[in-house]
């Protein structure tokens, strides 16, 4: 390796022509930078040939803080999961989660994983090492060479020279708001930071194809200078202020005339980092909050005016009946689809009016005169903060009648239908559903993966910022484990970052993390258990044996050997995995519920100012035991 | 599940004009009669919501024969692997791969296995099911929704629908040879069929993506009736008798002139099931042969006339030098690409005269005159077939000199660098390299993950018809081990179909699968042994440990963390994925010189006719080791 020279500082004139200190320094060295900037602390991916010099300059001295704190590589088994574990990393921290993958074998490995993120809202940095052949000032005739890991041309491909750019094509307008491929070093960095405030901007994964030979070149740092961080505020849609205004001020002359408005805090408050201003304006205002599936922990569950999930159709009769009572409805971070509108069941209030807030556009609609209104380019981010200063609170005439009661899980009428009888008996996804939300202590995090007890979920009463993450929509088994290890990095790196509201956290708590799988999930992805125990990331897994895809089982073929899947021994998975003494984990299997209750009640009061270790706990379930929600919902979707 | 009816036998006009027995059947019924008319007899995938009732056909009792046999389903851990295992199946078999996977999630975790096979021609078939709101008749409002698993517009996607053939886009003629998107019924049995005989005529793979509710509607089973099958004979190319009579005493006037002639076996003889004919093609004339990268195996390299693995600069000076001194080269199945021609270091003799044969033209080319003849839309399937009849063997004069003697793998001269004076040393690649080819029988199957060995076994001299399976230009870390699954049910499904003359092969032996692993490789998609454990697919693995990324070591950042692999306890991993008392698998750490010869001196002579269970080789091998072949790659590739 050539020693590359970036001690070069001189003095350049910026954009603006103020004057400002910029370095030459290698191409790949800005990119860390950059990522540093917008606090990218940890960096998930696999090497390959067409990488490994970009991550060279990972280990930059000028990397490194006064604590010796620098970016950390966090190599992962396979691509998919590392894409999830960036994925994870953004969902705990709201900021850019990163993978660095090669070209095609890791790029195309990792896809599904930015798919996933592209249909959760999730701001993920694919950064491909590609070849540079069709770039660089080479033998015009290296061009016309298919060069490996690059699928050649369908038709003569022995004659003519293969496409470069057909990965990049793959995600281009699809599964990326953004993607650059890096063809001319001298708009590299306005290209690099263009994708980051896209990512932000939309809240959708980018892609940066970077070639192999561009990252040792030189170039300026000047954009570092003049922008040193790149941040979610200055990079969203900003809506002018006379339009604010005016739409703050129609919103507010509805919230005056409603007698029972309800707040509804879905995915985009997260993603936008409102969950604070929303809350804050619910406590300040008496406003009732439901939450959506895809918004679930944004609205505080342990408030008295939290009452409930509300999904259509859902689960729960009383949530429904008060959110039909609810004459205005304000949905802040509206995300529209399948799962998140209950099969697009949503109804209101028949006279109902309703303000969809999102980061494009606001909505007002009347069900009684079917007048809608849709104005584009505001941003609620800048409405939510305009209301919040500008509410009158005692204009409000708030009447909600003696129905809007504060959620209470006893409402499932759990007790009805769980047919267990005594301590001995078999764990069932019903009595799971009682008992494990009461385990949890404020300010934990919970991810759970998809599959059946997910659906149960919903319907926790979660305490106080507990942070919940999980794929709603896009729904692909086996992510949560990987995405698990980046939430536990980002934890890490940025402990407490979820606590809003430290007047409702023990003090001196330290936060678990729980993660919820499958067990025909976890075999999708369960290598990356490996890197939570070489990272020595504390975390309690919950792994529901259940012999297979009983989310499956329950739609068509309950008994088909399509849906087994392989017996492990999960409790030596760890051992395997590297815990080679078991000093880093401990695995157990419950099999009844007093077992279920002593683990929860153990796990809910250890540790709790220094948590270490890993908690394996494999829960023996039934085949076809599900929650009634999953039950529900299948009915419902077989009638289509 | 409503049972379909499909017991109504009707005659029927074919389009032909006869008269011929058709069904009505259920399409997906139809799909799987379909492959089983192919010679597909297990499928591998993972169910999902979108394609469970497609799966549900598979169970069909007109699909048993009468012997009870049917199609198996080889339900894989995850979706990337199942396309590798599909990929196996089909390399081993010659025939068709299957992979069945769900919209969105399942395809694009697959994405990086079909890219694979597209690089390599391989033959997979993938089949994806999909939601049918843009196809069926439903109300309108529905295409509007924004279902599970698809990820919605980038923009809009509130008010916009989503882009339903999103995820298909993707593929086509990108990575594809055919894909259909099936919209109407009515031609949906005949773009099955099309894909299918797409595949079998580029050797590549295609895809169908089958609405779920058009696997229970009836179609007609016409197509089954007037094609009982679909054959690669029948679906490939055609070169018009003329042009084929034309080119072939071309060739022949070339052979005739040549004294010092070489055939070339790639890839596309084992493709497109030429490797018996141009085997017998070399022993008949004794021309002499050499073998590429890709198409290494194709040519019998127990044959006197086997001088050695040319691509280029190679490794081994006698075998460049006798391919230096061919007058005459014929490339039969030529794939031109960085690895296959030796980073395009591809030379011949100054005055040689080359013939390329390729499925879709034969080149002529001068090397003195620098003349080029190219004919288009032939196919050296015709040309071979036609050489083989016409050729008159006493016309040839062939004068080859005392350096053309068989290829001989002292010439690697091995003994000189490897430094292990005695049996307790430790075992180096180098050693591997000496002793482990001495272990193949004849008619084994051997298969090689992408790795620093890997670079060796090209200068193996295997034995008679022992089939190397391993990727080649796309390289994909990972993929040997779920491809061996595919492999060992072929061999399950097909036994010895690789086997072309028994007279070399011991009576009755039944050959092994041995899969070379390296231990990065491996914990990609390490999962997929479980289901090797579940299927008792006998097969014998070693497992290179290093502690990491050796061949990445190489090339960059031999000591850093970003090629440094968490370290598992290899041999307690078959315990964990299934083989809980040990009577289906036996593992074993090798670590001495005299420990490595007493295994493959055991695994050559046990178990020769009823071969059981799994043997696990953890072989421990030097971080920084490597076979001399990559070490001289990797110094030409920095070169450049």
């Amino acid at each position: 390796m050539t020693p590359v020279t970036h001690d070069l500082v001189h003095a350049t004139q910026n954009a603006f022509g103020t004057g400002s200190l910029a370095a030459q320094i290698p191409f790949g060295l800005y990119v860390f930078k950059r990522l540093l900037s917008v606090g990218v602390k940890s960096i998930f991916g696999v090497p390959g040939d067409y990488n490994l010099r970009l991550l060279e300059h990972m280990y930059d001295d000028s990397l490194r803080d006064s604590n010796g704190g620098t970016l950390e590589w966090v190599g992962c088994c396979n691509e998919l999961n590392a894409a999830y574990a960036a994925d994870g990393y953004s969902r705990y921290t709201n900021g850019i989660g990163s993978v660095i993958t090669t070209f095609g074998v890791g790029e195309l490995g990792a896809i599904s994983g930015l798919a996933g993120a592209c249909s959760e809202d999730v701001k993920v940095l694919h950064i491909v090492g590609i070849v540079d052949y069709e770039i660089s000032n080479q033998n015009p005739e290296m061009r016309l060479r298919n060069v490996h890991h690059l699928v050649p041309r369908l038709n003569d491909s022995n004659f003519v020279g293969p496409d470069y750019r057909i990965y990049s094509e793959m995600v281009r307008d699809k599964i990326a708001c953004s993607a650059e491929y890096l063809d001319d070093l001298s708009t590299a960095c306005d290209k690099v930071d263009k994708v980051i405030e896209d990512i932000y901007k939309y809240s959708k994964p980018g892609y940066i194809f970077v070639p192999c030979t561009f990252v040792d070149q030189l170039v300026s740092s000047r954009n570092l200078v003049e922008r040193p961080t790149i941040t979610l505020q200055d990079s969203v849609t900003k809506t002018s202020p006379d339009e604010a205004r005016k739409l703050t001020n129609k919103i507010l002359d509805l919230l005056y005339r409603s007698s029972t408005p309800a707040i509804v805090g879905d995915v985009f408050c997260d993603r936008y980092g409102l969950t604070k201003e929303l809350n804050d304006f619910i406590n300040r205002t008496g406003i009732v909050s439901f939450s959506s599936v895809m918004g679930k922990s944004v609205v505080d569950e342990s408030s008295p005016l939290y009452m409930g999930l509300y999904s259509g159709k859902g689960h729960v009769g009383s949530v429904i009946e008060k959110f039909l009572s609810c004459d205005l409805v304000l949905h802040f971070g509206i995300e529209k689809n399948e799962i998140n509108y209950g099969n697009y069941s949503y109804t209101y209030k028949p006279d109902a009016k309703v303000v969809e807030l999102h980061p494009a556009y606001v909505r007002f609609y009347d069900h009684l005169s079917k007048e809608e209104e849709i104005y584009r380019n505001v941003n609620f981010v800048d409405i939510l903060r305009l209301l919040g200063e500008k509410i009158e609170v005692p204009r409000l005439s708030l009447h909600y009648d003696s129905k809007f009661t504060p959620y209470n899980p006893d409402d499932l009428k759990l007790d009805e239908i769980d047919f267990g009888n005594d301590e001995t008996s078999d764990i069932t996804q019903v009595y799971l559903q009682k008992h494990l939300p009461g385990s949890l202590n404020p300010g934990d995090v919970l991810i759970s993966d998809t599959g059946s007890f997910q659906f149960s979920i919903r319907d926790f009463k979660l305490p106080s910022q507990v942070k919940y993450i999980a794929q709603s929509i896009y729904l692909s088994i086996g992510m949560a484990l990987p995405a698990a290890l980046g939430v536990a990095k980002g934890m890490k790196d940025y402990p407490n970052l979820h606590i809003l509201d430290y007047g409702k956290i023990e003090p001196g708590y330290q936060p678990r993390l729980i993660l919820l799988e499958g067990d025909g999930a976890a075999q999708m992805t369960a290598q990356e258990l490996s890197t939570i125990v070489r990272h020595q990331l504390p975390m309690e897994i919950f792994l529901w044996n259940n012999n297979g895809y009983t989310i499956e089982r329950v739609i068509e073929g309950p008994t088909r050997a399509y849906n087994d899947i392989a017996p492990w021994k999960w409790t030596k998975l760890l051992e395997v995995f590297g815990d080679f003494d078991g000093k880093l984990s401990r695995s157990s299997t419950l099999e009844t519920r007093s077992q279920l209750l002593k683990k929860l009640s153990e796990l809910k009061s250890r540790y709790s100012k220094n948590r270490k270790g890993i908690d394996f706990m494999e829960v023996r379930l039934a085949t076809m035991d599900v929650p009634s929600q999953l039950s529900g919902l299948v009915k419902d979707l077989m009638k289509r």
